[in-house]
């Protein structure tokens, strides 16, 4: 019977009601952040300007589960458990004996996954009494996220977005004004670190890492306001394992197990929310599953980067963590999958790469848009830039079964939808869009500025 | 146990069989269309240049049940069944004791309940050898979704979009062309028709009826090719009556009946989808709901229309229907809500309005989109413009609620989300929306060109 079906569905009642932290399953810790001035691992009150206490103790605990509070519960429910669908109609466009899964994070309200982490993130700052919270935003994902979590819990947002975002892309910033969010071009003149920016150049495009030094130094400033950040954070990366425990049961519903795993990565969120846990279940010796990590050949982190100590944003405002890096100097070109470019890599996905628990390779735009037309014209779904490497790597996986005759089971996530993203569909239509690159020399230069420790 | 759960799902082995057609439970017949050359009820071959056979039957047909042909569930599948949710969180905002349930449609890859018509339409004339379709669109919901259904079996498409939409929405232009369709803005040089408009008006913004035109003739000048029409026919209402047929089971999962069923109507097939099968029930006195059509006020074909035989069309080409009409010659004013902007009521809509099983009310476009922010609030979902008539609808019923203290239960249908309708909502933040209406000199105007029967 499951042989036969293509969605597999949990109800309201299964969402899980834990996180996952990897961290207690590996057998080596990740190393610790650093505190930028003194360079030594930093402590809770360290970030307590930033992060509501139960977050920062969600950042460094070893505990292997952490109970989801019924305040999340209530909201995750609005739209999860998020459906597990085989692509059966797209295997058949490939004509191939492979078997893909997508676990599909596009029902939530913003439109991603990023929901998952903004509605806890706005729940433990709104019981520590926080009224009000400030982010940044590149393609707006994430600032819908949190804006859509704060209105659920009657709390004031700040948004800065990255002003070339800002600029072109107007519907997000009114999906973000639809759920009572203000936003900010960044670099803007309302922070020291954008006045800085502007100074040198005013006509800056911004940079995720330079909109997170304005969102820091905005949260810090004020007493009832803390900041949240979307990606990279171990704390963000633990609320995302709703999506691999889900999936995990899902696939138990499908009766199959993964042969590999592949997710797009930016910061890694949606990564190692999928991916978590089943590395538990490899670790464990339940299923070996291959893992691999997709990202864009323009900000090749992983592939191309170094793995060192560096900041999280581009002033260096941040802890330094060690992590696979471009550089925090490295502003990526303007490809359209604006959530992939970011210069570093999630410590815990760093980590979990460099342990030899996953690999990685990494696809240029043109390619991922290929895959996304075969994959909405056969599945529907119009994707999100972002996950079209995700979609990208499953068919090149499922293109190599078809040469070697294998039926592996792929895994991915379709981290989100692209309805607010039809300009780069627009682009690549037009036959107006490039691959974009990364000379070695650029890379050179921006890993240069990065602190030796 | 079901009076704590907000969300009722049914697996893809649950979706309907069988489409209800409303027509065989009527006490009355609907009048039939008619020739608009002489005046006789249209036959068969009157419709064969534009409609394959198997539509056609079902146009006429007075059989209760209908089989779904399985080429058909293997599509709806994609995305059916759809949802049904009790909105409690919109419920707590309003401190309503009426409780408000919506099924919602948006699920659908072209984002609304069109598909649910667009995918048996290309089948049906996939089975008889056809190999391209024409039709119009005016904000493009219709449009997407005839693309993606003519995806799904190899078919062309080609779809003349209200020019106005055209220029104002390139986003859902780019969304009909990732699913493989051509574009034409209307009135467009490749017709008579659009040649007519332009000669009489080189700026003309086009219209619904206008694209209505053109596209039948250039379905009928080729002999592969049919036109398809996206509401309004009564095979169209037929096939969304999966919408209601799913609602039925759900409600029951959550042990209610409907007080009160309201639903937007333009073309009326959203509306007619989701009421017909408990207009079913409530003629066979199972339940007893008010039923409620909800209008713009800018295109109030029931409550300021006159019943009488009029033309789909502007230019006159269809067949005359027996319906609420503002006149084939009216264009509505450019409220947002573009898939309501039409001169007629659906027959078999008009029909039970005229009977005495539905009411109707209309609502100005500024308490829609007031509505629809309390709901994108609360439940997450930003809502295409049309179906935020339908919440503010919902709204005043549970508002009357909390008056009178009644429990009631209401039911209506999301028919789609809003992520490709930014602008609305941007025009609605920034104060720069109005409430357009409708004079009663335009509306004579209109009806004096409607041909007397």
């Amino acid at each position: 019977m499951a042989e036969e079906r293509s969605t597999f569905l949990l109800d309201e009642t299964q969402v899980p009601t834990q996180w996952y932290n990897v961290v207690a399953d590996l057998p080596e810790p990740p190393p610790p952040p650093l505190h930028p001035g003194t360079h030594q691992p930093v402590g809770p009150e360290d970030l307590a300007p930033l992060f509501p206490m139960a977050l920062i103790e969600q950042e460094v605990t070893t505990e292997r589960w952490i109970d989801i509070p019924g305040g999340v519960l209530d909201v995750y429910r609005i739209w999860r458990p998020s459906p597990l669908v085989r692509a059966r109609r797209l295997e058949k466009l490939l004509d191939t004996p492979a078997k893909i899964f997508f676990k599909y994070e596009g029902v939530s309200p913003a439109g991603s996954h990023k929901p998952n982490t903004a509605v806890p993130q706005a729940w433990y700052n709104h019981a520590e009494g926080i009224t009000r919270l400030t982010t940044e935003t590149g393609a707006g994902q994430w600032g819908t996220s949190l804006a859509f979590a704060t209105a659920q819990y009657g709390m004031e947002c700040e948004v800065w977005q990255v002003r070339s975002s800002y600029d072109q892309k107007p519907a997000r910033r009114t999906m973000m004004e639809i759920y009572g969010a203000t936003l900010h071009p960044s670099p803007s003149d309302l922070t020291e670190a954008g006045r800085g920016i502007l100074a040198a150049d005013p006509d800056s495009p911004g940079s995720l890492g330079i909109a997170i030094s304005e969102a820091v130094e905005a949260a810090v400033a004020r007493e009832d306001t803390r900041y949240a950040l979307g990606s990279v954070l171990n704390h963000v990366l633990l609320h995302q394992t709703v999506i691999g425990e889900e999936a995990l049961r899902q696939m138990e519903m499908a009766e199959v197990q993964p042969d590999v795993l592949v997710g797009c990565t930016g910061g890694g969120s949606n990564f190692g929310g999928l991916v978590f846990p089943f590395l538990r279940e490899k670790l464990a010796g339940r299923m070996d599953p291959t893992i691999r990590c997709v990202e864009p050949a323009a900000a090749p982190s992983l592939t191309r980067g170094e793995y060192r100590y560096d900041f999280g944003d581009t002033v260096g405002l941040t802890p330094l963590m060690k992590m696979h890096t471009l550089g925090h100097g490295f502003i990526p070109d303007p490809i359209h999958a604006g959530g992939l470019r970011y210069h570093g890599m999630a410590p815990l996905v760093s980590h979990v790469y460099e342990q030899g628990y996953a690999e990685a390779e990494s696809i240029g735009q043109l390619e991922c848009f290929r895959a996304a037309l075969m994959f909405a014209r056969t599945q529907g779904i119009v994707p999100a830039p972002e996950p079209t490497h995700a979609i990208a790597a499953a068919i090149r996986e499922a293109e190599r079964c078809k040469e070697t005759g294998e039926s592996k089971v792929i895994l991915t996530a379709l981290c989100g939808h692209g309805h607010l993203d039809m300009g780069a569909y627009e682009a690549y239509l037009a036959g107006t869009m490039t691959d974009l690159g990364l000379s070695d020399e650029d890379l050179r230069t921006a890993l240069d500025a990065v602190p030796t420790l």
